[in-house]
């Protein structure tokens, strides 16, 4: 087990809705860079927090090797308590990855409907909601949208509706 | 104890720089009406989530009555998880009170530095951040703010950073 | 010629990335109302001012019907000082096909290259540029982008850098 | 009168509700430094543009030496296009100053209702307006708020009501 207090967490950034910027030339959203860190300074975070910025994809485009990347970058994570920013598509794939694993450490995989970029986003929200549950929850993988708290092997997402629910 | 399970939580409001907004005419900023619904629509909130309006002040004004009113909400609240969204001038006094009550109910205070209306407001990812602590943490009165989380007895502002740190 | 005082003037609306809003369950910009209404409001407009929802499409989709459709939305509007609200990949072939029909009018296209609905958008700007030329220029048709006027036959758009020029 | 063509024009800052940004440590709108540059980024401007910060005053603040400099800045300028951002409260009475100067140049003041930092604010498309206005009017000094475009010597500000009307 990590000897990195729970007063510490880290952000892990693969991507996904949450980080998409409006291209003016190509008009389309793509990634260019990360919110995290605008985002973080807006939230006024005292909190020791560490930034692996590891992807910056759509989750529909993760492969497995990109899964066996975030479940490296948890396991290498000093911090016993660990925020996954990643695509909504498939983050319950990439949960489970990480969940099978059994690391001993809380590791909250969070993301957004509408990018940060985008008037009315979720994202500020569920950053704050999963980094709380990654502070405070027992060691497992969880997914944290719409308020709830899931753990890995008990949510998946309906596309119809947008949500995550119970499974 | 009360019955109501865990997957449901109450946010009473009080006001503070939270719920301020820009009066056009005034040309400052005052209490109108609450943004939480708006806030938690925009979160894409889908758990049971009950809203006490019970004050729209600035926490420079709070009296006694005040935080007595704000007590009697968490005690008659049913549910287990409490948000109270306050000022922060005086948010350690009156989670105090709640907290010398030793009620069975997790209750997490938090409130913003920058009103929700104003551009680069810490208000959702706190609101996020205090929901998920309040629904994982084991029963007492705590404040979060800066993605910490103090218990009552254990926190107080630095007016000049404006931050909260431990005491 | 008409009647009405070049102290009113009326917003024609066609669509283009001006008025996309992010759909969070297909996870891209799409159509569904103008934010017209909105943006008009937000800028305490005392004007008379009225609007005509002609179309709300991509203007790479717009077709010559379409085009005449936006010319006799011109043509019967009885104020003088029209704005022209278009997506920019074709606007100055719609200007073109209005200004070869010499209306007694003063006519200006504008549009915007971030949406209204993402932050950091050139939309409420570009706005209040087009209706004060719409207000003060001689009769004819325009397009104003890039806080720049240029009349219908002297502009065309620079893709690769996202500006319009003098041609 | 100036060789400076209308292509070009120049943006006089004096301070104002427009520039006010929230300080989180006062807890109150403050001035620190002006939005203009963000803003004209945002607007996306290719149009050759000067920027002048005179002040950075509440116009309630505003002294006859101040509203002398406002003089000297726009006497001084190479541009015939000059608009100058003010404080709603005296804009009129600077508008007076300059306008009964009678410099050959086209001086339009704007301002906005709500700070720029604040959401819903109307100062991009005052700014845009009022920048039209000074590429397109013949000289004299207007006022150019609400959408509407004021001489000097006609018009006043209902305090009651937040618009500005004819006199």
């Amino acid at each position: 087990m990590s000897d990195a207090p729970r007063d510490a967490a880290r952000v892990i950034v693969t991507g996904g809705t949450f980080d998409k910027r409006y291209d003016a030339i190509k008009g389309e959203l793509t990634f260019s860079q990360t919110h995290l860190p605008a985002l973080l300074e807006q939230a006024r975070v005292s909190l020791p927090l560490a930034l692996d910025i590891r992807l910056l994809i759509d989750s529909l485009q993760m492969t497995d090797a990109h899964r066996e990347s975030v479940l490296e970058a948890c396991r290498e994570a000093p911090e016993r308590s660990i925020v996954v920013v990643h695509g909504t598509d498939t983050m319950v794939q990439t949960a489970r990855v990480v969940g099978e694993a059994h690391l001993e450490k809380t590791i909250v995989f969070t993301g957004a409907m509408v990018p940060f970029s985008v008037q009315g986003s979720d994202a500020p929200f569920n950053l704050g909601f999963a980094l709380a549950a990654a502070l405070t929850l027992p060691p497992n993988a969880y997914v944290a949208m719409n308020a709830r708290i899931f753990p890995w092997d008990h949510v998946e997402k309906d596309r119809a509706e947008g949500v995550f629910k119970q499974k």
